[in-house]
């Protein structure tokens, strides 16, 4: 039987189910079970490279681990009576290979460094990952948007008909907030991907190891220098965590239109019968039940947050076990973000817009108003205050009409706006909602040429960080594939 | 095969996996498994009774429930092509008994009130269990405190030394605190033994159920009377939730002072090793991680609170799908605060205190100091400021004998001390820490007599709880079996 | 000048202005300015009666104590010099009637027993507050449900119009959640009202205070045992911030939909002029300010509940400094949380309810389908699954008529429905929203009949919890009147 | 009197003082008053440019700024008769210019993009300066540190002793921490630095506004292009929440450490009196109050994340009223984390270490067993796994010297370290904290030369960052005076 090798030989006592439940990182651990395998091989190389281990042991080493990659790791390297997944994998190896190479492994090392290069290993893939789903939902945004350029809706603010505006200029304020989202992605990915390796349990290690040489040859963009910092902090799960928290509350606004524009109430989306589900006892619904739950994961994500934000307070150096408690969140909430991202990109792109509706209702409840007061202020030289006013009266007496204005302006400043030479089609004109939203053509407002500017510099930038996803993720591609490479070259 | 019967008919669209994962709530089923199948049995006799079903369906229907409860649910009613475990208990009895009967199961009722109905039936066992291990707890503190009645340790404030104190009245702090938490989970269970179950979708329902009925067939005090709010409220998860968070939190306090008082650094306990875990390179360490997780748990309730309290809010009536993603935070918070309060008892009852450094502790750092400035109001007769202002002095100067005393009350206050009778033997016995434990006697302080009062009046508030936990727990049970034995005769 | 006497005599250091900010608890102090005079008051009588004090030094304190209350303390009790408004308070104390006596006020008590007094002592009064506020916006919700109690409305899940229901119906919904609300702030009250005065700085006293005495002076129903727990414990407050939490979240659903339904959008209600505010630059806007407001303040309550949950987390026994911080977050969540409620009370009765849309919103969607497929199962015998189908493929296709049914029955089930007796009347008769509120009689359910019975049972409840309230209101102030007439009696 | 502008004309009704209280924006409105004065400038200045207003307008207009400027703003701008301080502003403007004049200086723009402007402006100013504080506090740890190479401690893992370490090495734990708190301000500054203004309510404006040339006067870095998300998004604030969220974070570990390590449990250090306080009844205690109250701001903080995390969730475009609620805690987290940053500079700066204290304690707790074990493995060949257990056992029957090591080294391996070398100096030298310090030269580790190599590249990047905040803040000063110096001119 396969034992723990860590536990042995220090510590008694039989546990109960309630202390191995606490103690179990299985949530977490099954998210670093290949990057451990990884850091496996590059430390043994590491150690071979600088002579810490000897060609026969390394060579037993690695091919251990080869074997254990190529096959896949067994399930039970999560077996709640080892510790964690490092020590279930070191138990198997040794099982494989015997004490005397086996108990090689984690010479001029220990869990902490291990642990954390293994978390910012995962991570660095799934922040890249999570940038591309992000660079996916924003595709998908200027797609819509490029055909909705001229499809009026009401643009609200507080719920109330505003200001007309066009559904890609409601979209495109989605396209410009993933844009940021995706930048803070990509800060988080530099700053998470350096290497930890080599800082043992807090205070390095005496024999010589190469921390640049391993932390090169897993991808990492160099090493966290200070090797008690390295081990303890987990500021970078805490970063990913707050990306992925403003991340899905943007999703959540999003999500949270769309229900309700799927409402018949609302009537401006019908979204595709694979994001909805119908009711057991109302057999008319057809419910965004996808878009709800995508709501209520921002909430999940931010509890996610608040949750490892309180693990680290007041936390002495360096590691303490708290921290595993942490992963668990962390990889939830990058989980739950990502999900969300790609269920987004699919719900929109398979949704169906009833511009009939939102035209209908892009005049109503006097929201071309403000048009018109600027048009008295721009054309008939009236102090905008004065304008509002004016028009502000008007529609209070229900009389926003050519005669309605005069009177006001009359009696509230003693102005004849028809004596400056307004009219009725001028009133009309300011009135209509096309032309409310064609005169909007100030650097990223709704009028149709403007937001064909706005698509194209969204998606020039969308290029820009999908190239730079996909050109991390390669070069990433290409360190692990010579890793192992160099670990199957050394093996034989 | 059996098949989703609550999608077939209305909606197309093949899902995705991500929108699978997104709409599957089988992490929060499991916990309602057992329950469904008890409302399922206590829905039908009452359709049954009411004339609602007739007997031949209702037969059938009850000897399928039975026979599923007898057998065990299969683990496939949470597959995920079912929309959760109602669709999939409902559907794996229709293919028992087949659609003439199968199909009468949902009649008068709706997925709504269904599942507020499991949440509750279910979450209230679980607040009795929580606060049956709330006292388990508490009688392991008495216990260990009603051992420690004389032995001396320090009192802390802002971790100085502040004033000599005894271990039992320290615990006795903790055994006061968890009675409060014990009394929330009560309340708590009160506001949410109240069934939804006739509620239906959320405005009731056309035929004559009897709500009242079905509510006390499930041990259930009464019924929650607006359908609307019986299906929509989700208060009752939230202060669960609140009352695991501030329970978590009196248990991160004790598992805080625990794993300090277990560092070297201060040495007042050593922990069993089933409660410890070893270093993987450190051999010498053996660390309290079973108390730092427990110290976790209670950020991680925090944060399971923070996101259901975000997940309520501002959600429009009635029933939304949001709810969903509140249940999975709902039963882990409640599981790791019960589990957390069972592993606190374990490490406390096998832990060993050191008696001798907490006494060697006691008296440094000048703990005694109050007590010789009260000595000096006390018995002296000087303004309790002065008093406190001339030992004050006294310590600033590193000066704490009675030569020190005399010439700090007759510089700052021109009073002789000496004259008023202070000599160097009431100095001594001032500072004396057990002398000092000794004189606070006043109802729940440290002297060994008011321990033991409090002892008293602590163990028999236990004795209450517990009884009404007991009583309460016997009386589901007896509701349960009443009603299961109700099924079996109707279903012959 | 008046000087601080805590500090004085101990320690050098000039403070930096970030410091001072730092350390002050100028924000949470005004809260229990008036509380930390009465507690002066009954801690120098009990200390007078237990002989601690002698009369003269009594009476001079008690006048001094009692000049201030008259007066009104001065702002500069609150003066950044002092460390906090005990100190302040016993500066200005001292600075009116001298050395001798003033320095005696603090005899056998401590800054930790006496913070954590008036902050219960200042608490209780607010959950009794706030429950009467909660009491009050029941009674408008009672109010205005009982005007609508045939106000047909389409009731709503997923935002997609499910059944009819009634406004009244709707508004009871939150009324049953208001109840809890209410309940769970009484039960809050219950453990907020006990003393901890004597406990000292943790370790009580030598002095042979009596503090039973002291709590029933002050109004208190008992004391809180245990003095380490008295002065450390801060559960109370948590729990106090819990409610408001839950509590602001019910309101912000409330706010949620008034501001959805006073949308152009929807016209469900027009919120008076005083709750709303218009645009600096749309005339025709009438923004629904207040109840956004109120809808973010449930986000602020759920932060202060985390912050403060966060700060009580690992901290060891017993007085830690954090807990200043969490005053200032337990203040502004009861203030927030009793603002909405009382915001809330005035918004809904000034409101208008526009009941001509609600009606004609009340059959769309095909939301009495399910009263339909409820018809085919309790008048027509099909299996109720099977009347669903038939109803959702009519739904489907766009036939929800007898002739659509029929044929609906006939492909699914092999049935016909007008074989059985159904006709195109009993459709329509179905298919009308009146009737299909009618027909919901049971216990909470939305008709007529069932709604004012639950007028009648929810009003009953209030106005048990308002006799209540204002018994323990009453029962407080004749206890702190006594208390003031007391200390007159004893200070001439 | 000075009367609001912006409600007048609209709507009526008289409000209560709670609904006063609900609308105030005042707490957060103190913050950008300041800033509105500059949009006003920058923005009349462009309009005067577009030729949207005259000379005569603008120039008066300019000239009521300026004096308002200079004279600096009257405390009525805040008064709560007006609904916010820009309507404050406006129209004491107003009241001073007259209509004709006044009654411009909003046309083309609302309050919506006024707002997100001014909270963009001020908060860059905030995150270069904590910028700027952070890198103060890594000025004050490396020079601490640098005094402090050799000053052994002992390194703690799970708040047992681990590894010895240096005081240093511990210290730059935390400065490498605060260098990705320093690069996360600046990524958050980037995205800050934006400017919103010219896109009006939502939808921009029909004025020929110039909006890059505003951005441009104001030191912004550029526009933020789409009008609807320019002033409905709130990611920036959120962003910087988190940054000082983490931030805070950071700094509560170390408070929590110098909180512990002023224990006289540890006495590692001694703060100095004025970041201390004492205590009202125990003359001996200095209290580390300041940095308990740091390390409870990162809890508050946390609090402020959340409540503005749940007040974005599921908003609808584009401007809501909650977002102003969110502003409140937007300006108490960065006023938090600044003065955090502030205070524990100078703690630390004034902090005396007890170097004899650690020295003591470096060695024990067989925290050198690790380097034994190391040793073992290096020098005399032995598997690290076996070395592990053969030095654990030895700890655990208290035999950590050659002879016990040599009996464990027989009994567990067949190995005899005697045999291969081993004696008792070399036990000794292994088991000598500085020794095990000295040997730990790795990147990053303990070794006084390595940490001096530390010193050097975290001083360099510390001298990289404090120029590029200079440089930014200079910028930013010198668009602002160029910006004042324009109006000058243009309003003679």
């Amino acid at each position: 039987m396969v034992q723990d090798v860590v536990r042995g030989g220090r510590l008694d006592g039989e546990r109960t189910e309630d202390v191995n439940w606490l103690l179990s990182s299985a949530e977490g651990d099954r998210y670093i079970a290949d990057a451990d395998l990884l850091v496996d091989l590059a430390h043994v190389l590491m150690l071979l490279r600088q002579g810490i281990l000897g060609e026969p042991e390394a060579r037993t080493l690695l091919g251990g681990l080869l074997s254990l990659r190529d096959s896949g790791l067994p399930g039970s390297v999560l077996d709640p009576s080892f510790e964690d997944i490092h020590a279930g994998i070191e138990a198997h190896l040794t099982a494989m290979v015997g004490d005397e190479a086996g108990g090689r492994l984690h010479v001029a090392r220990s869990r902490n460094d291990e642990v954390a290069t293994c978390l910012r290993l995962r991570l660095r893939d799934e922040l890249l990952g999570a940038a591309g789903d992000a660079c996916a939902l924003r595709a998908v945004l200027l797609e819509v948007a490029a055909s909705h350029a001229e499809s009026v809706m009401p643009g609200f603010t507080h719920l109330q008909h505003a200001q007309p505006t066009t559904l890609a200029h409601h979209l495109l304020a989605y396209s410009g907030a993933l844009e940021r989202d995706t930048a803070r992605l990509l800060d988080c990915y530099a700053r998470t991907n350096r290497s930890p390796l080599g800082a043992a349990a807090l205070a390095s290690t005496g024999f010589p190891v190469d921390r640049e040489w391993t932390a090169a040859r897993l991808g990492f963009s160099g090493i966290l220098e200070n090797s008690m910092d390295a081990v303890s902090g987990r500021d970078f799960a805490l970063e990913a965590l707050s990306c992925s928290a403003v991340l899905t509350g943007t999703l959540s606004r999003l999500a949270g239109e769309l229900v309700l524009w799927s409402s018949p109430l609302v009537g401006f989306v019908v979204l595709d019968d694979s994001y909805c589900s119908t009711s057991s006892i109302m057999p008319q619904k057809k419910n965004p039940d996808t878009l709800e739950l995508v709501r209520a994961k921002a909430s999940s994500v931010s509890g996610a947050l608040a949750a490892s934000l309180g693990i680290v307070r007041g936390l002495p150096q360096s590691y303490n076990r708290d921290l595993q408690e942490l992963s668990r969140h962390l990889w939830r909430g990058v989980d739950d973000a990502r999900r969300s991202l790609r269920v987004m990109a699919g719900a929109l792109r398979t949704a169906r817009f009833d511009t009939g509706r939102m035209a209908e209702e892009a005049g109503r409840g006097g929201s071309t108003a403000t048009e018109l007061a600027d048009t008295l202020a721009r054309e008939f030289g009236m102090p905008f205050r004065t304008a509002h006013r004016v028009v502000a009266g008007a529609v209070r007496r229900g009389r926003l009409d050519l005669a309605g204005i005069e009177a006001e302006a009359l009696a509230t400043a003693e102005i004849s706006l028809v004596a400056r030479g307004l009219d009725q089609g001028r009133v009309d004109r300011a009135l209509d909602p096309l032309e409310s939203v064609r005169v909007r053509g100030t650097a990223g407002g709704p009028a149709p040429g403007a937001v064909r500017s706005t698509l194209g510099s969204a998606g020039a930038r969308l290029e820009r960080d999908r190239a730079f996803v996909i050109g991390e993720q390669e070069r990433v591609r290409v360190a692990i594939d010579g890793l192992v490479a160099a670990a199957r070259e050394a093996a034989v």
